[in-house]
This record gives structure tokens, C-alpha cells and sequence, in this order.
């Protein structure tokens, strides 16, 4: 037996008791007469102390040659201390040792295993398994492992059942690009890895299973923008016989459970935005409501004067930041020039201070008297003392650019509390989306979403205006759930790949086993599915999602730590009918 | 709303009340001037009845044109049945259906939705969504959660973590073929999924995670035998500062845990047995001890007579069949042949009938006397009525064959009872198995696990003879979880690889992220991990996990109902650096 108790464990009601604890050495003060060790396991850490008088002469030699991250095991008698540590739970009492076994060295850890560490990011990768030590990662994954057990709960409790979909599927030049496996069996095929298990789901519909969940790994092989993982894990959720109305009630109410039962708060009824408001209001579709800022649009007021970059704008908009009519010269000339940065791409920016006295000071004074910037004020909300920030041009790239501004500024006025949860529907979201670059149109959710009723005529006249039976779920302005109700019809969701540019033989290719479902009694069905990785991330009050995954891969797609992906053997690609193809 | 109510959900107490059911249409039977339709869901079946004389016309012309699997929707009342049925929950009631909504059209199925389906397997697999809608698959699925749920539960509230590992990972030569999947970012490398997230779990153990699960998924490029799947769920755990004896403990409890929540049989202790035991009585690591049939070893009481073909062999053993001394010539030529079948490959078999009134047949009359025979009986524990069949030859082919046919003799007698279990701890396997092919030995459970305490130099003199901290537990007959306390320190892993043939260099290219890991304080460890397709389908009293599994893959490793592998565009091979090498 390595232990009788965690170093989490004693109290000083085990005062005297005969104990053994085994763990990991956090730090040592040798005072000469006295030695004290502090002892961390996953579950604390226990003071050890070794006496001169008391302690035989060779366990006080074997305790002096102690290194931070020894693992030891040491025998002795919990005694009730004299000065109490009233920082660690484990603070009362300390154990003097009688026995010391040394069950392995270590070498000095190439950063301190401290909740603040001395080791960098590309270091802490490199040695996880030593960063994982360190409380603010171990208690992130107990985190996630506590939020994915509620969710379990819930929705089995609610009737779901967990069904495990294949990793080994096809993969379909839709969407985004797959990650590809060899099969060896069936010579020059691959597989592909789900990037989510979206069809399995519709046909366990179709299959009458009514509810089904699943926690799930999904792939997708993207250039990896910052916080991006190749491999991330979403709460697949898929009903029958649903409306949205429906949809949107369960994952309400497994969402306030979560943040009931993780974060002890405490939410009524979450509030729903259309998709166009969301951009109007926000210029975003998952816009952060824990604070003001809504986007003030200034047309009417701020055209028709003689300010020729107003006059030619699709869109003048504003908001109002609270207190920043304080801003120095200089911060100002930076804020210019944050706006003006490629990132957001504003050709330039308009600003006016509300005084306190309630005049205005405005960098377009020569266009615009006191009255014209009080409607600018009294559109965008502001108040003396806060500055109205005006961006002016193509409107969706104006309001981007705003967008990318207002939450730039509550970063910095610390708007953004992530004490503070502000869950948000937004509904009604366009069925296809524009790709500018080929001027075709895309599923803006994906293919298997569904029209708004009577709308499907429009497909043809007007796509761009097409809404859609999809939502997504916003968390303090994150998107960490998304959904639709599906098409159940094969001819409709045969039209709708008609649409988006499939002819019907790579439509029948490609999703032909789906059609061919719809065709034995497809029940009306939709769902919804959680990113895990952001959803822990945002109720644990941070943003980043490597920090709530236990092995993360770099924005290379490496495992620097286990050095992955690597080169394999001849004989592994001849096995796999393959060749490497490098361009020299 | 498309249900006030499931199809499983009403009954007397609800008579006369209004309601809406949705679900799939189960049967039709036209009575002329009455119409029953039975309306399935997940839940159940509810009779729904249209009356010439209170159904309006339109709604009974409606209903005359449903067929089989047709989607609906009905409005309704209630009505307790003059003649109940008792078979179904819902057998006291029916619904007297006022609106019907078709939802959506179904062809006739290509086989029948019932418990006994005319469909066979084939084009079972391949329309699998309709499959799904038959109980005994559905309920096979809704099972299986219910076995996750539960050891999800009891593993958490032990205070284990469930970490998710991640699945693109690093190729490795040992163990079984990898499934790799390349990577587009990093020029002809390849990331591999993972056979099991071993290396990853001990890691989590040096992290200081002290207690981890993991339901996942696991993958092995091997040729497929009967009931072996490409992908497969494990449970995996693994524990720090803990003995065997402690691992025994959690998991025995697990799986008691499971036996009583899910089939309600307890059972007191797990019997345990020693490999060496396993094989010698019984011929294999994995026996059902569910009946007796265990072997007699008769070298010493057959050996030494004039029959030259037992005095020549390694090993005699028999079994006594239970009632099989009225087994017909036939029955015994057919016995005979199937041992000499080349899966099993016997050369013969010797049998002796046990008669009623004590004396003794045996093919052997000419060699054995009555006494002889007799001390055959009693070594194999044969009673009167009993037929001994004894098998020949080297130990570990004969014991290997007689344990083949031991199995086979228990199905075709019923004794291998679906509703008993019967678990056992195998204990104590050898550390390494010799490749009678290459000579070499390699590891018989992974690289990683350690030698008994002690053995360490047997490695130099006597490989084979070593022994491990390895484990299994066997269920019916069938290796459900195994185990083993693992090496946690450095020099003795270095050591392991070289017996394993592995130089240095690759030892380091391969594993050394493991044996630096190692130097920073790894704590003794060990774990376990079962197969949950096979723990499900025993616990659910079968023994093919396919019938376990939502979308099994066929022995080809394909998917028949996406058709999965399939030929991907070369675009996407050439964004992978990769080409086409095809044997013509």
C-alpha cells in the first residue's frame, strides 16, 4: 500500500494517527536542526517535517538529499501544528516522518511546477506532462471532466441517448478540408475523419433513436488560426419531432444547468436576436451583451452634409466607448491607427469627446456644428464624458470593422467580466452565404439545414435573402453551440444541393445514402452542437481553449511533445499503395 | 409541437383525454368500416383506430392510403379498450384519431421492422438507419449507454478523471499496424491514430492526474477476423501509487457495480487463477469457468503402455463430457472430424464411453483395460453417462485444441448460459511470448509493463520464463479488460527495449518523450483497460459486438451503407504530397 491518505486528507482530527503519504517533493527548507517538506499529490500538499532529536540520523540524511519532484513515501505520526497555515486546507497539522522511501529521482523540472511558472508557453508544451502538474492546468482538465459529467447527466436524465458514431467515414469535398486515412484493405480508398458526425446523426433520425447525444472528437484539417486545434470535441445533439421552439428549450435549459451547477449562476430566460439585429446592434453574429456599445447608425443625421466620406458611405456608424472622452491625444492617434491596422482594415476613423459640460469636440468640426454631433450622442447613447467612435464605408465591412473596435475597447475598459455569463440566442440566421471570391453561394450552417418555411421560391430569385431554421448559441460573445432543423425531404435537400452547386450525380456520389434515408420514413428533426473545448474554456472564465485541453497541438498542427505528425517507414506507404509526392 | 405524448407513454389513467402522437406507422389493418394503425416510436406502440361512423370521410381516406413506415402525426382521444392487450404497455388503450397529418411518405422497406426481421445481414448493414428501428438493435444501443452511464458514474464518484487524449498521434512499429492519416501542413509526414492512449495515460500518471479514464476509441489496422472491428471503444484507466492487488480491487468493484446496476446479480469475490493455471486447466488464458469440463492430465496413467501414439506425446489430456456417453457412432466419427478440422488440427481423438452401470468403451480397448480407463474417469471426473475424449501431442497444441473443442462441446450442450456470469482474474502472465516465426520474443502484453519484482535477470538466462504484473479479466469466457503495473523508471524501460530488440536509437526515436518523462518524477503506476464492445454484448447476454455498435464496419473493413473507404479527388492527394502507388 503506497498511501493511507491523499496529501489533501488530514485534518487535526487525525491528530497522532500513523499515516503513510506518498507524493511529490514541492519544496524543501532545511533549517539544520529541522527539515520541512511540503508533499503535493493531485490533491494537495501536506507539510513533512524531520527533527534532529527525533528522527533517526539516516532518514535525516536521505531527507537532505531530496530534489524538488522526488517521489516519496514517507511513514509517520500527523501532529497538530503549533503555527497554522491558514492558506492550505491541510494547514492545522504537519506529519513527522519516521520513514522516507525514495520511490523515484527526478531531475530539476526545466520550469518551476508553480501556479505561476517561470516556463513559457513553448516549454510547458514541450514538457506537458510536467505543466499538467501545475494546479491552474490539472484544475482546468477536473474542469472539464466536472462539465462534461453534468452534461451527461442532463441529457440522459432528459432522455438522450449517447451513441457512438464511426471516426473511419467518407470524406466530401464539402465544408471544410478532411483529414484522410489510408486503407490498406481496400487499395488506394481512404476514409476521411468526421468533422462531425452531422449525417450519422440525422440517420440514427431516421433510424427512430429520437434522441441521441454524443461527446465527440471531430477533425478538421484548416490552417490554424490562432486558438484553433485539427482536433477538437463538440456535444453532438440531434432530436425528432422537434420545431426549433423545441430545440432551443433543451439546450436553454442544459446551458442554465450548467452554469447553475458549475458556476452557482443563476439565469431566467436567455434572450433571442435575429441574425440581421445581431449585425445591426453588433456587427457581429455572436455579439458579447455584457455590455453596452450597441452600434448607433448615423446615416441619416451625419449624410448630406459637406463631408464627402460620410456622403459616399453605405454606412456611417457609431458607438459610444463610456468614459474615454479622457483619452489623450496620443491614445486617440493609436486608436486611429488600431482601426487603420490590416487585421481590421478601416481606412480611417471619425471621433467626437462628450464633454463633461455637455459640448462636443469632434475631428470633424468643420462638417458638423454641436447640434449634429448631439443626434450623433443621442443615436449612439452616449454620454458626457464618453467618445463616439465613427466608421464609415461598405456597410458589412463597416460594421465588422466597428464590430472588431467595440470589442478591442471593452477589452481594454475591462467591459468584458468573466465572472459575468451573458448567454444569447441568435435565430434566423441566411441559408446561404456569398463566397466573393467565386461568387458562389454556400450553406452558411451546412447543407442538411432547412429553409424557413415558404421561402424555398426565393432560392431562386433572391438566395442571399433565404432564412433559415438555424441558430446558434452565444456565450459573452462566443459562439458555443450551433444547430438547425433539418431538411427531411430527399427532393427538397435534392434541390438544396442544386443549389450549392452540386450536379445530382456528385449529390447522389457523396450523400446518396442520406437521400436514399429520407426515403424510408424520415421523421422532422434538428439539433444542435456545443464546442466542448470553448464552452469549458468560457464558464471556466477564460478564452483559451489550449489551456483546457490536456495535449493541445501547435498552431502547426504538432504535438511537440510526443513530436507528431513524423516521417513512417517505406514499407508502412509500399503496405498503403502510396508514394510521397514532394515538390522539390 | 409535434407530441403531447410518446407512443409509449399512455394508458387507462389517461382515457378520454386529447392528444397528439407522432411516429412511424408499424401496421395497417383495414376492417372496412373500422381502421386500426399500430403507431411506433422509440418508446413503444400505440393503437390508433379510425370509425367509419365518427371519423370524418376524408381523414379514413387519408389513413386507407398509409403504408408501413410511413411517418404521421395524429390528433386524438383516448378511449380505454373493450378487449385489452396485454402484451404492450400501452395495451389498455387506444386512440380514436380525429386529425392526421402524413409528415412523410415511406417506400416499403427492404425488410421487415420487426423483432424478427426476413432481412439478412448484408442488406441489413447497409440500410442500418432502418435496422436501428428494430428493438432488438435499438435496444442493444440504448444498452450500451446505459453500461457507459454507469461506469462513467462509478469511476467519477472514485474520484477518477475522465482526460481526453488525443487522437492524432505518433506511428509506432510495436504492437499491431496503425491507421495513419497524413499530414497536409507537415510535407510527407504522417500523424497515426492511436491503437490505445497508453503512452498518453502514463503521462497523465507523471502529470500527477493520480486517477484517469477514458472512454475512446481505438484503432488497429489489422486483418479482420470474425467480430474484430478497425475501430473499437475501450474503457481505459490507469492509477498512480497503487499495487495490482489495488487495481484488482477498483475494477472488480467496477464490474460488480455493473453486474448488479445493469443485469442485478451480485457477486461476492472474482475467483482467481494463474496463467499458468488458466492453460494447464483449461488450454487457454481466457476460460469460461462457467461449467466444469476441466482438463485430466493422463500422461502418467496412459503413458507407458503399448499404445505407441500417447507414448510418444508431450502431453495426453482429456475431458469428461457431461451425458455424452449416449453420443451414436455417428455423433462420435462427426466429433472426431471436427477436431481434425485444420482450425482446430488435431490428429485424432481418443474417446471412452462411461457406461451407466460403470464400465468403460474406448477406442483404445486394445491398449487400455477397464482400470485404466477408469483412472481416466476419475482424473477427468467422469461419471457414468459421461463420454472422456482425449486429445495428444505437443502441450501447448493439444491444450490449445481440446480447449477449442471443450467450447465447442459446452454450445452444443447449453452449457454456456447467457444469463450467468461467471468473472475471473488471470493473474501472473508471462512477460514476453516467443514469435515462433521470427524467434524473437516480444511483448505478450505492451512494452511498458513490468516484471515481477525479482525477475528481472531471468531476462538474460530465460526469457519466456519471466513473469509480469499483467492481468487479465475474463468474463464467460471472453478477455473483457487486462492490465498491468507499468514500468516508471528509466533504465528499466531502456532495459525492456533491448529485450525487445529495439537499438537505443530507436528506443529513443520512438518512446523517448516516455523515458525523458520518466526522469521528472514518475510515480509507480499501473491501470487497466477493458473493451467496452465486448463488456457490453456479454453483459447484454451475447457475444457479437456488432450487434453493439450503431454503424459496425463489414470484414473488409468497409462501411456498406456510406460505402466508406472511397477514392478521394487528386487534388486533395496532391495537397497531401502524396501519390497513388497501385501494383497493377
Amino acid at each position: 500500500m503506497y498511501r493511507s491518505h491523499t496529501c489533501g486528507d488530514l485534518r487535526v482530527a487525525h491528530n497522532n494517527q500513523e499515516v503513510i503519504l506518498s507524493g511529490w517533493v514541492q519544496g524543501i527548507r532545511d533549517k539544520g536542526f529541522m527539515i520541512y517538506v511540503d508533499l503535493r499529490d493531485r490533491y494537495g500538499i501536506t507539510q513533512l517535517y524531520f527533527d534532529e532529536e527525533s528522527t533517526p540520523k539516516d532518514i535525516i540524511t536521505k531527507a537532505q538529499k531530496l530534489g524538488r519532484e522526488f517521489v516519496v513515501q514517507v511513514k509517520g505520526k500527523v501532529v497538530e501544528r503549533a503555527s497554522k497555515n491558514p492558506n492550505i486546507p491541510t494547514g492545522d497539522i504537519e506529519v513527522l516522518v519516521t520513514e522516507l522511501t525514495v520511490l523515484n529521482n527526478a531531475q530539476v523540472p526545466p520550469f518551476t511546477i508553480e501556479d505561476k511558472t517561470d516556463g513559457g508557453e513553448d516549454i510547458r508544451m514541450k514538457y506537458r506532462y510536467l505543466d499538467i502538474r501545475r494546479n491552474p492546468v490539472k484544475n482546468n482538465l477536473i474542469f472539464r471532466h466536472k462539465v462534461a459529467m453534468e452534461v451527461r447527466k442532463f441529457l440522459s436524465d432528459g432522455g438522450f441517448i449517447e451513441v457512438e458514431t464511426p471516426y473511419l467515414i467518407k470524406s466530401t469535398p464539402e465544408g471544410a478540408r478532411d483529414f484522410v486515412v489510408p486503407s490498406r484493405m481496400n487499395e488506394g480508398q481512404f476514409y476521411a475523419l468526421p468533422q462531425s458526425p452531422q449525417t450519422f446523426k440525422q440517420l440514427l433520425m431516421v433510424g427512430g433513436m429520437d434522441k441521441y447525444f454524443q461527446i465527440v472528437k471531430c477533425f478538421r484539417d484548416e490552417d490554424l488560426r490562432a486558438d484553433r486545434q485539427p482536433e477538437f470535441t463538440q456535444i453532438d445533439c440531434e432530436m425528432a419531432f422537434v420545431e426549433q421552439e423545441d430545440i432551443l428549450n433543451v439546450f436553454e435549459n442544459l446551458t442554465k444547468h450548467l452554469l447553475k451547477e458549475i458556476n452557482g449562476v443563476e439565469i431566467e430566460n436567455f434572450p433571442r436576436m435575429t441574425y440581421d439585429d445581431a449585425m445591426r446592434k453588433y456587427g457581429n453574429d455572436k455579439p458579447d451583451i455584457r455590455f453596452g456599445m450597441e452600434f448607433g447608425e448615423l446615416n441619416e443625421v451625419a449624410q448630406h452634409k459637406e463631408f464627402g466620406v460620410f456622403n459616399d458611405a453605405e454606412l456611417v456608424v457609431g458607438i459610444a466607448v463610456p468614459g474615454a472622452a479622457s483619452y489623450t491625444r496620443k491614445e486617440l492617434d493609436a486608436l486611429v491607427n488600431w482601426v487603420k491596422r490590416p487585421q481590421v482594415g478601416a481606412k480611417g476613423m471619425v471621433y467626437a469627446k462628450c464633454n463633461e459640460d455637455g459640448s462636443f469636440k469632434s475631428t470633424v468640426d468643420k462638417f458638423y456644428d454641436q447640434d449634429d454631433i448631439a443626434n450623433w450622442a443621442k443615436i449612439t447613447g452616449s454620454k458626457p464624458g464618453d467618445l463616439i467612435c465613427v466608421l464609415s464605408g461598405d456597410a458589412n465591412k463597416t460594421r465588422a470593422q466597428l464590430s472588431a473596435l467595440r470589442m478591442e475597447l471593452a477589452e481594454r475598459l475591462n467591459l468584458r467580466n468573466p465572472k459575468e455569463f451573458a448567454p444569447l440566442w441568435v435565430i434566423d440566421f441566411p441559408l446561404l452565404e456569398l463566397d466573393e471570391e467565386t461568387g458562389h453561394y454556400h450553406a452558411m450552417h451546412h447543407p442538411f439545414t432547412s429553409p424557413k418555411p415558404g421561402q424555398l421560391e426565393l432560392l431562386d430569385t433572391d438566395p442571399g435573402a433565404v432564412k433559415a431554421n438555424a441558430y446558434d448559441l452565444v456565450l459573452n460573445g462566443n459562439e458555443i453551440g450551433g444547430g438547425s432543423i433539418r431538411i427531411h425531404d430527399k427532393e427538397m435537400q435534392a434541390t438544396m444541393f442544386k443549389h450549392l452547386g452540386f450536379t445530382p450525380e456528385e449529390a447522389k456520389a457523396q450523400f446518396g445514402f442520406l437521400m436514399d434515408a429520407f426515403q424510408y420514413g424520415a421523421p422532422p428533426h434538428g439539433g444542435l452542437a456545443f464546442g466542448l473545448d470553448r464552452l469549458v474554456s468560457i464558464l471556466g472564465g477564460q478564452e483559451t481553449i489550449r489551456d483546457f485541453i490536456a495535449f493541445p497541438k501547435n498552431n502547426s498542427g504538432r504535438d511537440v511533445m510526443i513530436d507528431a505528425p513524423a516521417f513512417i517507414d517505406d514499407d508502412q506507404l509500399k503496405e498503403l499503395s502510396l508514394k510521397l509526392n514532394i515538390q522539390e
